[in-house]
């Protein structure tokens, strides 16, 4: 059938009251679509044939409509009986009189709605049409034929939804300005885009604001019902009331006194409970159960006992459990419930051997437990295996915006969803399936995570971890839902956009960013990171304009510009700052260039703000003003731009030498010149590394290599031919590049090497002396033959000698050498109980593994899931190992995911072997970890680098060896593997060896 | 007599050429001073009545005229007759138809010179009229009456005279420019130099010059030797010859051979040295012994034992002995000869219990021996009392210019003459009275201090340390003779800009400046400085436009104006890069007007430099070549301008509150506050300090002081009346002072606080909020009631333990609590076997004290000298340090001056006694303290830092006690005595307790 401009929509006279708003929804998306508002009208009898096609919206129960089709044979109801949340979408064929029509058959009202919004979608409106500015394609009809009919799947989490939280100061400016506060006329567009995500489920806004208060008056909580919004409070807001709405009717003379404190006011809590509970008992909730401290805290002083607690909180639950019978069913079980187990409750949850927990406790049976990961996006305790089918299930609080320690990101989004797929699966695998709700701070800058995070509850078998390629297919159906309108290759290139700044964001969130954290010089990963975000803004700049009459111009400027660009921009700022800081502090005038870059950088974040908030005719203005740059504490007090340092050029021409990653520089005057040593070339995966020039002054500097003072592209002679000295950028030459600063590029030819017969033991050293009139450095070049690039590069003896001595004391140790193995690197998988499954696009390096099912503890000796890695150790280093009898080893680093244990002080051990050593546990969380706990440094680090670290020793052989690593404790992801001679160190680097996918630039 | 433009002066047949040439010298002198140059005549027979007035200058034995005289018994030849460099000066009356003349008599031939160079001295014109520019007076004549007549001294010590040294790129890019090289045409100006400033000896120039090639050929030596300028080489060129003429004759088929070394060339340095001896040996010379390796290095190899060594040197002065009785004379103590006991050649000197040192060898008979500071003004080992009375006597090499570790200074002068009087007249008590030289670098930048040396080596009663005024005297006197013609305003001026930049300049080498030297808050002490150093500059800005049409405007811009202008703007830049990178470092957009100053002090440095390199046409171009900013090593190798740092100011207002001289920043956030604690007023000497408000934004702050934010000088009813609040700068208000920074003066007022009764057991706090809209910091401020300034005050239990709390880590322990005692502050001097005396106007902080004979080993049982100071403690802190049966002690801190031990391995003790306790001796450097050696710490940091410091505890009781310093080993110089409560440490701060000389601003 054709949906088109002359379609009509049938609701009943018993339709909820919000199946008929939402009929009036879709009615005005006809109007987006087709240029004129669908006719919604009241069924009446059998429908007459007219000129346009039908649609009726029908509710089982709530239809004579559809009583009759069913009477009639026409609708089989047992396809949606009982079922949450369904609907059966048909088309019935014209008969006895009545023209075809398009029958949507929800089990229950929201099920009505999300047929109603599976229209809309049909039609090509994205939920994100009013909050997002995804304006619809016009159209003069869409077909909708049989293939499109089905009944539609029961959600596979009953309870989806976001939190709008942390509203100071973007979301509360901004409903302030357009809204006049955090009204019902504003909640409007929140409770559609819910449903239109199909989510079911919310926690308002709550700080200076009152949900059941500022409607005004009851009017949000009204309006919520009306639409099928399920309402609860935050964690800390029981019986329907709100943290805020204390502060206005607490008092001395009131029926609610003035102590939140249930032991001190237990009269005046139960008034102030019952009074929630009967004005908003009558509409559709998840009444937040229990009770914590005013505004986050804990209740209890410091000298209680956990078991006081404990008992407080059932003498609580108590309480309200009997309030609630009172107000609103005597049948408890009928009323949903939910209590966090959040922050300090977890204690009271788990108890300890003098105090029996709560979750023992049965006063709880029917309520939902509402667990919460650590506020990053990684989970923590989950349900045991022996109490994952309790009575009331359990529920996730998830975050994609926090306001805490170590660091608040509550700005633009960082998270990157494959994380999101991993742990919420896990979490489902878990049992966790009652409700999932996340934090969405302002709600806006996270459209992309929020859209994913509510497809995965409605249907995790789609988007979650069995689909091995859900992330990168959910991305793509993103960008098709938003921007239907482009072209494949600017849907590719959204796409790369919105995966790439999302991915740079998750890798290290801009709020906790500063110039230290991309280290300046080692591994080059200042600069890779500099040509990821490069890449992006630069693609960015150059698909804009051909967006300018584009009617998603103002949707892809929020979706992808703004996000993309305020990202790249920051990002660019603060690796910018270090390397300013690093050359200010060795004297390169080029410090100064930064300098320059970085102002504009900043004035560049600051005019994209303006932007945004100007766009669609200010639309939008207020919801920029998070703090997003340099957070030096958890919040944004004291919040700093980056310091830029200049540098006053040298009175006399002055040469600057770096050598490789090194952080060493000499400027090569007679007194104080430095020799550089650079090993990286001994590294066989390393056939390249460079000598950097720095100018210390603003004259011009004469250079020569070994004497050489003329070159294009390549400095004849200045090296033994297996070392081509290059000058860097296309079409240079000397002269070129005089007075700035340039890099000679060093590249090895390993063939030649070994046919010139220069390498001893195979190792060849060359020195390159960079010359002015009066200066010198002398940079020796160590090169090595080996071209496996499974072999663990190592310094022989006489190499590591020379870091003692003091002429190479800063001594090149690069990035290189080392092995390092990525996840995705392994030889073999296997095992009986269990399996290692690799796990593409995720993570801070690019892949990683984890052990399924995801619930299960392995014996690493009893068919645990084995991952084998590979390396190889010449004959060479073996010799030097054993000298004087000594066990030979290699340290090996394992880099996880920040997950946290399934169950508090696990330690998340594996098992490693190597050739045929006995499988030793290693802990890969150090003892007394605790996830979510910010005194736990491991933790806090984590969760901003991203990554747990693990070290320890093995035994090797001389030359192929095999790693293997067994699954031992369920939920540990492995990112990477390094493996280093002993006795050295991993040089300093947020990234190490520069992963593949940030080498990924985009193209056209 | 009358001199005037038909003056004449006579000289005789037999009159040496250099009394002749002296003789035209002074004849343009009075063409400078009368207009015309005077007639110099030889004189033959009587001398006639004529139109001008006459002058004889005739020596003894070379005088036909002064032979008659003296037969005639017209002079008493007696009077000069055997003594060294001595002349009559007196008027002989008409007779016998010869008219009035004015007779020279001298013993010698530079006693004539410095008879007729007294004649210049006379008419006014300064020994620094070509070398500084200072063009005498125009006069129409000058009366020489009988008060003008005397007989000079003898000097004090034989043999004067400075050494031109690390010349480069200086004085030979000058000398280059000027005279094509270091020829006799720029040498004429510097002997002339020397002669005037009554020195007789030189040491050349050395770097990429030969002075006995250069004139061309050997007319600098020729020339040298008629002018009467005794030369040497320098101590490490033997036998006439120079360090780079080895470079030069040395060769495989030359008569020298290759080695340096004279047990593998004993032929080849013998003929080397013998060409030396003959070539310059006709000529008056102290010639240089022994041997050093080339370019001042060691010339044995490191497996050389002491005792190779000693019979190295022995073997080649024996050589060298015999080889000036073969080229010279066979009376070998007829030649002078020097031996430079110098860096390494000191252990030689000494030997040890294996090896007898050279002291002990009696070839060194008569062979002067030349002792060295330690290169920064410091004497070193002296001579040892059993030995001070040599054959062949002792020299001294002193520095105001050194190129070598752990900083060269070579650029403008950075000593301050006290400590050149003090040191150099201790050399003299030591015997030290055959030469002195001093190192003057490039020579023009140390006319000051090299004019100081010369005239306290020539009459050091006049001008050493006797004098208790003569570093005062002196000043007046450089004053008086270059800028005669200067009112007495301006000669005052004048004298406080000379004392002033070189005190500051003392205080830290301008090399050795850097931005972490003068704390940014400590003490105030950046704050104390820069205002020192702005009140010179302006002042000196004020008298500048002057002396637009002075003819001594050059000279004034040479001596006075550079100097004070390119020190004082050096130290303000690296006071505010201090300042600059505290303040970027707290986030104060304050640190941007920094940045630009910072900028500007730079330019004004290199615009210095070129005007210098303008004035008189160009004369001095080259002159100020000498790198001065920020040595980050011991040369000017990678020397950096500081680092310029910039704060982007926040977005929103922020305010930022720093508490007394606290380095802790709150801004006053909810969750970063931090509580700040001004325990300055404790301190009885103090009575204000402040509360510093910076603003991180660009926004105007709305500020308030405990609620109130109205003020105009003071904030009304915001503290108890005993604390004004007052806003700091004449006619401010708050209104004014936004959005800048400002600071809040708190004034206590003691007697106001006593009659308060607020304070419990003396001590009173309050507590000042300091508050913008969303923002406060509390600043407790504790006050004590005791104003008694002889009481060292401590913090009491309670306050002791608040350190420990978090909220108030950042504690301010300020430069007052504590006591500081200037060495002036004694109140008692005694001692029987000899004296301390109190030193006025010298070292850091401005006094010191020295026990006098300065070559004395004292007991401190038995009449040492002996200096009382006191101290109180009060009743309550006294109790607490007693409780639980404690000793109560105190922390005593001695500053010295960075003198060294007269004897190697002398540990500098004083002895210390409180009240009646036993005498302890203190040693005042290290163990293994050695001065001059850049491996010994606390030597190079003392040079650097000028000063040396000891802590120990002493017991001590409630109310007043005494503290006694004895004199025990010589040499130390106390500059300062800090007090203090046990078990807590002074704050950082290069100068503690702002000096009094530092306070001293200048006014008109």
């Amino acid at each position: 059938m054709i949906l088109n401009s002359e379609t009509k929509i049938y609701t009943d006279r018993e339709s909820f009251p919000g199946v008929k708003r939402v009929a009036g929804k879709l009615a005005e998306d006809f109007s987006a679509v087709f240029g004129k508002k669908a006719e919604v009208k009241e069924i009446d009898g059998p429908v007459a044939t007219g000129e346009g096609s039908v649609i009726i919206a029908a509710t089982l129960r709530h239809s004579a409509y559809l009583d009759k089709l069913i009477t009639n044979g026409d609708f089989d109801k047992t396809i949606i009986e009982g079922k949450w949340e369904v609907y059966s979408f048909m088309i019935l064929p014209a008969k006895e009189g009545e023209p075809e029509r398009l029958l949507i058959a929800g089990s229950d009202k929201r099920g009505t709605i999300y047929g109603l919004f599976h229209v809309s979608e049909l039609m090509g409106v994205s939920p994100w049409y009013w909050f997002a500015d995804v304006t619809p394609e016009k159209k003069s009809s869409v077909e909708i034929t049989s293939k499109d009919c089905f009944v539609s799947k029961v959600p596979s989490v009953k309870y989806r939804g976001f939190f709008i939280n942390d509203e100071w100061p973007a979301f509360g400016n901004w409903t302030f300005k357009h809204f006049g506060g955090f009204t019902a006329e504003m909640y409007d567009h929140v409770f559609e885009l819910l449903l239109r995500l199909k989510g079911n489920y919310l926690w308002p806004a709550m700080w200076t604001s009152n949900f059941s208060l500022d409607g005004p008056g009851l009017e949000n909580a009204r309006l919520a019902d009306e639409y099928g919004v399920v309402m609860s409070n935050s964690h800390h807001e029981p019986c329907l009331r709100h943290s805020e709405e204390w502060d206005l009717v607490k008092g001395e003379d009131t029926p609610y006194g003035t102590a939140w404190n249930f032991d001190k006011n237990r009269e005046g809590l139960t008034n102030y409970w019952r009074g929630g509970l009967q004005r908003n008992g009558k509409f559709e909730n998840i009444i937040t159960m229990g009770m914590r401290g005013e505004r986050d805290s804990e209740v209890l002083g410091a000298t209680a006992t956990l078991k006081d607690n404990i008992d407080y909180i059932k003498d609580v639950v108590t309480t309200q459990n009997k309030l609630i019978k009172e107000t609103i069913s005597v049948d408890l079980d009928s009323v949903p419930r939910m209590i966090a187990i959040y922050k300090e409750v977890e204690k009271y949850f788990h108890g300890d051997e003098n105090a029996e927990g709560l979750k023992h406790w049965d006063g709880l049976d029917g309520i939902t437990c509402m667990l919460c990961e650590d506020n990053f996006g990684n989970l923590r305790t989950l349900p045991e295996e022996w109490h994952r089918e309790r009575k009331g299930g359990w529920g996730m609080y998830y975050h994609f915006d926090y306001h805490g320690d170590p660091i608040s990101y509550e700005w633009i989004n960082s998270t990157h969803i494959a994380r999101t797929c991993e742990q919420m699966s896990q979490a489902y695998d878990y049992g966790i399936r009652e409700i999932w709700i996340v934090n969405v701070g302002d709600l806006k800058p996270q459209e992309f995570p929020l859209s994913y995070f509510l497809d995965l509850a409605y249907d995790i078998d789609k988007w979650g971890q069995e689909n091995k390629n859900a992330v990168k297919e959910y991305t793509e159906h993103f960008v098709d839902v938003n921007f239907p309108t482009f072209d494949a290759a600017q849907k590719k290139t959204t796409y790369n956009l919105l995966e790439g700044y999302t991915r740079l964001n998750y890798t290290r969130k801009p709020e906790a960013l500063n110039p230290d954290v991309y280290d300046a010089t080692a591994y080059d990963e200042a600069f890779a990171v500099l040509a990821k975000a490069g890449s992006l803004s630069s693609r960015l700049v150059r698909l804009w304009p051909d967006l300018k009459d584009d009617p998603l111009k103002d949707a892809f400027y929020q979706l992808v510009y703004y996000p993309v660009m305020a990202a790249t921009n920051l990002i660019t700022m603060q690796v910018l700052a270090g390397g300013n800081h690093y050359l200010a502090g060795i004297g390169a005038v080029k410090a100064n260039e930064y300098a320059d870059k970085i102002k504009k950088c900043i004035e560049t974040d600051r005019e994209l703000v303006r932007e945004y908030h100007s766009i669609n005719g200010g639309k939008w203005d207020g919801m920029m003003l998070s703090e997003h740059i340099g957070f030096t504490h958890w919040n944004d007090e004291e919040c700093a731009y980056p310091v830029i340092m200049q540098v006053e050029p040298a009175n006399r021409p002055r040469m600057i030498v770096t050598a490789g990653h090194g952080k060493k520089a000499s400027q090569g005057g007679d007194w104080t010149r430095q020799k550089l040593v650079i090993d990286e070339l001994l590294d066989p995966c390393v056939d390249t590394t460079f000598i950097t020039v720095y100018n210390g002054s603003d004259k011009k500097l004469d250079i020569s290599v070994n004497g050489v003072s003329e070159g294009r592209y390549v400095v004849e002679n200045a090296a033994p031919d297996w070392l081509t000295v290059g000058l860097l950028g296309i079409g240079l030459k000397f002269d070129d590049m005089q007075p700035s600063d340039f890099r000679l590029m060093l590249t090895l030819d390993r063939e030649k090497l070994k046919a010139s017969g220069d390498a001893k033991n195979g190792v060849a050293t060359t020195t390159l002396t960079i010359a002015t009139e009066h200066t010198h450095v002398d940079v020796e070049v160590w090169a090595g033959e080996c071209d496996d690039r499974e072999m663990v590069p190592m310094l022989n003896k006489e190499q590591l000698s020379k870091e003692t001595e003091p002429y190479i004391k800063d001594f090149v140790v690069t990035n290189e050498l080392g092995l390092t193995l990525e996840a995705s690197d392994v030889k073999k998988l296997s095992g009986s109980e269990g399996e290692y499954r690799i796990l593409e696009d995720i993570g801070k390096y690019g892949s990683g593994f984890k052990a399924f099912p995801t619930t299960k503890y392995f014996d690493p000796e009893k068919g645990a899931p084995c991952a084998e890695y590979e390396f190889k150790i010449s004959d060479a280093s073996y010799e030097e190992m054993t000298e004087g009898g000594k066990v030979p080893e290699v340290k090996v680093t394992l880099l996880t995911a920040p997950n946290n244990p399934v169950v508090k002080g696990n330690p998340m051990q594996v098992g490693i072997s190597v050739n045929d050593s006995d499988i030793k546990r290693i802990a890969t969380v150090t003892d007394g970890y605790e996830g979510g706990e910010r005194s736990c440094s491991q933790w806090a680090k984590g969760v901003l680098d991203q990554e747990h670290r693990v070290s320890f020793n093995v035994p090797v052989k001389a030359g192929t060896n095999t790693l293997r690593i067994y699954a031992v404790d369920p939920g540990v992801l492995i990112e990477r593997i390094l493996i280093r001679q002993t006795g050295t160190e991993w040089r300093y680097g947020y990234l190490g060896k520069t992963p593949e996918w940030i080498k990924k630039i985009i193209g056209d």
